[in-house]
């Protein structure tokens, strides 16, 4: 079958390689679209330290080492099921999506063994530590990760569930409460799916700052009650959030882009005994105004991916809850375009708006406001050409 | 009566001014100790911005200029009763103690109408803001901020109650849950009742990292299971608490100290999941280790005083859980030696180790081990004299 294997920076490939079978308790998931993300950009510069193997270095759970078959946000079709298949839940054809987590699972791990597998000091993706990855035809994943969607949730909309997952546990995590006032800052993929998740868990009002056109445009499409360009001039971000809340500040601020800035504004925005919570990948340490955390009594934390986040994701995509999501896919690509059209279109992007490829690994806010591309997808199939 | 009052930086006089008398609801306090706060350090070098009055703008809610009469950690008996106070709560010699908060109780105020005095925008405190204060022989003090304490309990050790009330206001707004292992960082009087209130809040294993010699004897003698001093060779106290709590990292880590290895320490030293609360006012801004925050989802909060906590520390003290507090108090002193024996004698020990006033705020961690008082009372009796 054909893949898309990532040999190390700048060196991804079209190979054929064997077409796998599923093993006892796995599912052979047909990939029918696969999101590309920030981390493959990443990649694109440098092995993700710590994440990925090396020619040289295996993955300490999945023991492989570079090439290895990328591509973690994905979708398709069941095509076999191993031995043992709960064959309730699986059947040739069905809809499904997959949890690329790969953590140790040790007994021992404190992590793994306590609902925590994201922090697992060795955990890694499908895609990025081995074990086949949703850039190829075929991909084999234990049935515990495969998840059934309903059949009226279209394929490309699904390949989005994998993103909307890490967003979903952001606002899981940050304590929102039905009724509450939220900034997010950033409109990249997360930043807009954090918007709506955050409506979906009951977010009375939504404030989405972002100085790219076309992204704000989307958040107004994807539910923000106000967007802001930042970079605008007259545009004072804390002083709007403050007036709109009547004083207080916003109840929860989601960090999505990972900028001083972007920091410096969410410690100002968020309301006394409020939470911000980082949704950022960051490439450096920034500092931090402890002044005004200390004077509000706020709360800041971060969080990194899910974990077996999934079945409630899919289940609110399946109640329509999460409805208009194809709006966020920019363009559908091939295999054979994925370096060009894909990660470099999207490092073209970035580049002009002077971003490190770490900063948008979750869709950082870009610097200038001529940012187009939101999510590409690509496929597997011959003919997709692109979109 | 005689009372010691704030003109401005290096400006303190004992004065004589008229005493007090208690209007509808007040309790006139014949005060027997205050104690030195690292705020009238501060207030030694510059006037706290935003907290006290100037000689020519008054404090907005105090509407007092200076001079101000000093002192807000303090103990003493009821000496008069105004009309309207609650007789079966204050008699004439009835043994108080204060909560010296001060805020604008508009009803409009989002903080003072919440359970959130400590956050109001002109929060002060009486012996900072105006209201007369400690260091004077009589205090006026509204019924509902003095708190009788139970007779067994020393009127000196009861003066320690409004810095506990810092620690525990800190801990309990830290989700320190019992069988918890801590990490304390610092151990000038915060730090030490920050430990103390963890123990009384059934914390199982305590550490505390402090380079001074005595504060870290003392922090045994006060039930640390354990103490570091971070500065002597070979000593690395991340790896120490990481290898005490078997692999796991503290649950609850508190910065009593306010320094960038301190907050860096912090960061490294506390589980996935769990809590690092900065109980420290910081005099410039840190950078944050945002990577080990997101790869372990660590929550970081900060507070400020307290609101309503008195009642619940005063009882935790009536029933012997803070019991062998008097070992904290260094020194007793009287009013006339209140600059040379007390602040003087603070801010040496503080320069010696190159720390701004700010920082000592607190009691910040000391750079040098030669570090010797922690606590020192002063009295308004003539007699007491140095010891």
């Amino acid at each position: 079958m054909r893949a898309l294997r990532y040999y190390g920076p700048e060196d991804v490939r079209l190979d054929n390689i064997p077409e796998p079978s599923p093993k006892a308790g796995q599912v052979k998931v047909k990939v029918a679209w696969n999101g590309i993300c920030g981390s493959d950009l990443h990649s694109w510069h440098a092995i993700i330290a710590g994440v990925s193997p090396t020619s040289t270095n295996p993955h300490p759970v999945t023991k492989e080492t570079l090439p290895v078959t990328m591509g973690h946000e994905f979708s398709g079709t069941v095509a076999e099921v191993g031995p043992g298949v709960d064959a309730s839940r699986f059947n040739v054809g069905t809809k499904v999506v997959v949890e690329p987590l790969i953590s140790c699972m040790e007994p021992t791990c404190p992590f793994c063994s306590t609902g925590a597998r994201n922090l697992c000091r060795n955990a890694t993706f499908i895609g990025i530590g081995g074990r086949g990855g949703g850039l190829s035809e075929y991909v084999c994943v234990d049935q515990n990760q495969v998840f059934p969607i309903a059949s009226h949730v279209p394929l490309d909309v699904a390949a989005i569930i994998e993103p909307l997952s890490v967003a979903w546990h952001a606002v899981k995590r940050s304590n929102l409460k039905a009724g509450d006032s939220v900034l997010v800052l950033g409109g990249g993929p997360i930043g807009l799916l954090t918007l709506r998740a955050a409506k979906a868990w009951g977010a009375k009002w939504i404030a989405l700052s972002e100085p790219a056109l076309k992204r704000r445009d989307l958040a107004i499409q994807h539910g923000a009650d106000v967007v802001f360009d930042p970079t605008a001039p007259g545009v004072d971000l804390v002083a709007e959030i403050i007036r709109a809340t009547e004083g207080r500040g916003a109840d929860v601020v989601y960090d999505c882009a990972g900028l001083q800035q972007t920091l410096d504004a969410a410690c100002l925005a968020v309301k006394p005994r409020g939470h911000v919570m980082n949704v950022a990948v960051w490439d450096h340490r920034p500092t931090l105004n402890i002044g005004s955390m200390t004077v509000k009594e706020f709360t800041l934390s971060s969080v990194l991916a899910y974990d077996r986040v999934h079945a409630e994701v899919v289940e609110a995509v399946g109640q329509g809850k999460f409805d208009g999501l194809e709006s966020l896919i920019t363009r559908r690509i091939g295999f054979e375009d994925f370096v060009e059209k894909g990660i470099k279109a999207l490092l073209h992007e970035k580049d002009q708006h002077g971003e490190s490829p770490l900063l948008s690994l979750y869709g950082a806010t870009a610097n200038k406001s001529s940012v187009r591309i939101v999510k590409i997808l690509v496929s597997p199939e011959p003919g997709v050409g692109s979109t």
